[in-house]
C-alpha cells in the first residue's frame, strides 16, 4: 500500500514553446501573409511556436513531474534566449 | 450601437497541430533519447508538434472567428494526412 499516492503512474504533461516578445518570428510572418493572398484577410498576426506533449513515469507526484519537466524544457525543449514555454497538464 | 457584439474585436485564436495517433513522429522519438541521455530516465515518449498563436480582426464574433482559423488550420496550418489540429482561445 502506496497512502502517498495521489495520481496515476504516469503522466502526459505538455510543454508549449512560443518565440519570446518582442523576438522576430520569420515563418509566422511569412504564414500571416500566405493567410491573406489566402483570403484570410482579417489575420492581423500569426506567431508560430512548438508543443510538446511528454509522456513520464513515476509521476505520482504531479507537481514533481511537472518541475522535472521543466527543467527538461529549460535545458531541451526551448531556447532560453529567444524562447520561453508553458508547461500544463495534457 | 452594435448591440450583438459580444466581445473585442481583436482575439487571439490558438492553433495545436500535432501528429496523429499511429503516424511516426522522428522528430519526437529523438528528443525522448536525448532526454533520457541527458538523465531524464522517466520520459517514456516525446510528440513534437506545432503551436500558432493567430491574431485576428473582426472577431466580435469568437464562434465564427474560430470557425475561420479552423478553415485557415486545415488549409494551411496543418496537413490533414498525419496531422489532427484543435482550436482554442489564448
Amino acid at each position: 500500500m502506496r497512502p502517498s499516492r495521489t495520481l496515476r503512474d504516469v503522466a502526459t504533461i505538455v510543454v508549449d514553446v512560443m518565440p519570446k516578445a518582442g523576438i522576430r518570428d520569420p515563418q509566422g510572418e511569412a504564414i500571416a501573409g500566405a493567410c491573406r493572398r489566402l483570403g484570410f484577410g482579417e489575420v492581423i498576426s500569426v506567431r508560430q511556436g512548438k508543443r510538446f506533449e511528454v509522456e513520464v513515469s513515476d509521476a505520482d507526484d504531479v507537481a514533481q513531474a511537472e518541475d522535472r519537466v521543466a527543467e527538461l524544457a529549460g535545458e531541451l525543449l526551448a531556447n532560453p534566449v529567444i524562447e520561453e514555454f508553458v508547461i500544463h497538464g495534457a
